[in-house]
């Protein structure tokens, strides 16, 4: 099949990649479209040392499942985590973090920026009529942007600062604020992106915003000044909130966490159903946040323009 | 009056420093002993830019007392923030982070290597009769101890490891070990250091336990690597609680974080009167924490002693 390739930190558009063998219990899913996420962009900078075809965001048919036929047909989304059900993260019920996971097009299985990609039956989830191609392609980003709200306590009278008004940040303000607490976006400018203006949230400089002065901070910059940025604005006692994957390691001031007492929370995969729900109820609104589309033959084009800073979401259809 | 001057990252006792005039609400204490804590000596390596004199465990009697002459004569121990009552952190009750604070021998305010200090009456906390000197001083790092279960939910059935076997991670192992945890302390190699031998807490090496078995790590190493060491002893969505403050930057893969799920709390000053108790009740021995005593004359020495690595509580009395 025809698939984008990542190896030795190269991309390229290759037609001989073999079609994906479902194991037991697996499903063949034709792709339907796929979103570029931040962490695909990291992992052609040497995030994570994966060869193979990234993209885990995506929405697809059922082609094939030996062990379900009634989901042949049925249009899906999955979850990216490929569990061994049986070590010890597993059994104590953490499979987003079991020991032996495969990780959709970041770790030991290929992804979704290809025609085909396989999962386990388990892993999918119907998206409901109502659900558009392009809104479907969101729901593991929102996904991950529901997880803070499993790991925090936000709600009214929490200040909530989230640090980064792009891809993430914007899906993250969404939903933090479908929480009712006080929310403030910050960027690097003081502007309004269309995407956020048209849901009355507006985004401040965050240089402008008092140290100390928030509860939760959310840091979806992607990049390392994000985390400096955060140690600043968030109250002694407060919480910041990691969301960014990147490469490399940062460096900070402990000393400041210590006396502080500030809590790190770090904040990966989140839950499918609630985003789907999310996306159903028209909770949020994904729609202004596609910036670009490709074919799968300029894929690598796609995760060129994905990487330009201030780039909202690019989608890849095959 | 004499006392250890600390300047330019530069130690010596004078016999000129003014004798504390204590203000409004304050008491004069006499010194009888103090405790070196790994911040002090992280002071003279620069973690801090404080001039002045340094010491903030001590126990003393209360030679004035203006508007409280009912404590004229007491022995006391004092907690060492010196709080404003009206900011926003006083405000919101968290007043070990008044934003207007002065730190006993760290921040603003001259410490207890001295003959005398000057603490505000409400800081102040008497000392039972059953309670020796040698003990009392070690009430504030106890409470420092304490600080940690009031942060951290710690108790049966959770896997518990303490990075350090030195000064503060002996007394943590002690505190957190009456939880009802599974306690294991950790070290450089596979030692039984007497004061914790004697316990019954045995001390394994870090690199001999296995990677991402532990609940909670609370990193008491007094030093960078220690970060390194707890984030790979965590278990995915498990818990490191730093209690070190040094000089420094530390350099972290914050991936690793956000990808494990990792909860960092800093953890500082705790609670008073429970350490007090603690101590009253004999549940915590601190006796064997005694490695040498030193005059006040002799007091550069006595920091010099305490920043070997491995010595434990150094007490210097005027």
């Amino acid at each position: 099949m025809k698939a984008l390739w990542l190896e030795n930190r190269s991309l390229r558009v290759r037609r001989d990649v073999p079609d994906p063998r479902p194991g037991p219990g697996e499903a063949l899913i034709r792709v339907l479209q796929a979103g570029v996420c931040n962490t695909d962009i990291e992992l052609v900078r040497g995030y994570y040392p994966f060869a193979g075809v990234p993209g885990h965001e995506f929405v697809g048919d059922v082609a094939e499942a030996a062990t379900r036929p009634d989901l042949v047909g049925m249009r899906v989304v999955g979850e990216i985590n490929v569990t061994c059900g049986s070590c010890r993260a597993c059994l104590a019920g953490r499979r987003t973090h079991c020991e032996r996971r495969q990780v959709l097009g970041i770790h030991g299985r290929n992804g979704a920026f290809a025609e085909y990609l396989a999962l386990p039956a388990e892993n999918l989830h119907e998206v409901a009529a109502s659900i558009s191609n392009d809104e479907a392609v969101f729901t593991e980003p929102l996904a991950a942007a529901l997880e803070i709200r499993q790991q925090v306590p936000i709600g009214p009278g929490k200040r909530v600062l989230v640090l980064g008004a792009g891809k993430l940040g914007s899906l993250v303000a969404q939903v933090v604020g479908l929480a009712g607490c006080e929310l403030t976006v910050a960027g690097r400018q003081a502007s309004a992106p269309p995407h956020l203006a048209g849901l009355g949230i507006e985004v401040v400089a965050a240089h402008d915003v008092p140290s100390g002065s928030i509860d939760v901070v959310i840091e979806c910059t992607g990049n390392h000044e994000g985390l400096d940025a955060a140690l600043r604005l968030v109250r002694p006692r407060g919480t910041v909130v990691l969301k960014s994957t990147y490469a490399g390691t940062s460096s900070i001031d402990m000393s400041r966490v210590v006396v502080n007492e500030i809590t790190l929370v770090g904040s990966r995969c989140g839950p499918f159903p609630e985003a789907l729900e999310l996306l159903a109820r028209r909770h949020v609104a994904v729609d202004g946040m596609i910036a670009a589309r490709y074919g799968l033959d300029s894929a690598v084009a796609a995760l060129e323009e994905a990487a330009k800073p201030g780039t909202l979401k690019v989608l890849v259809a095959p």
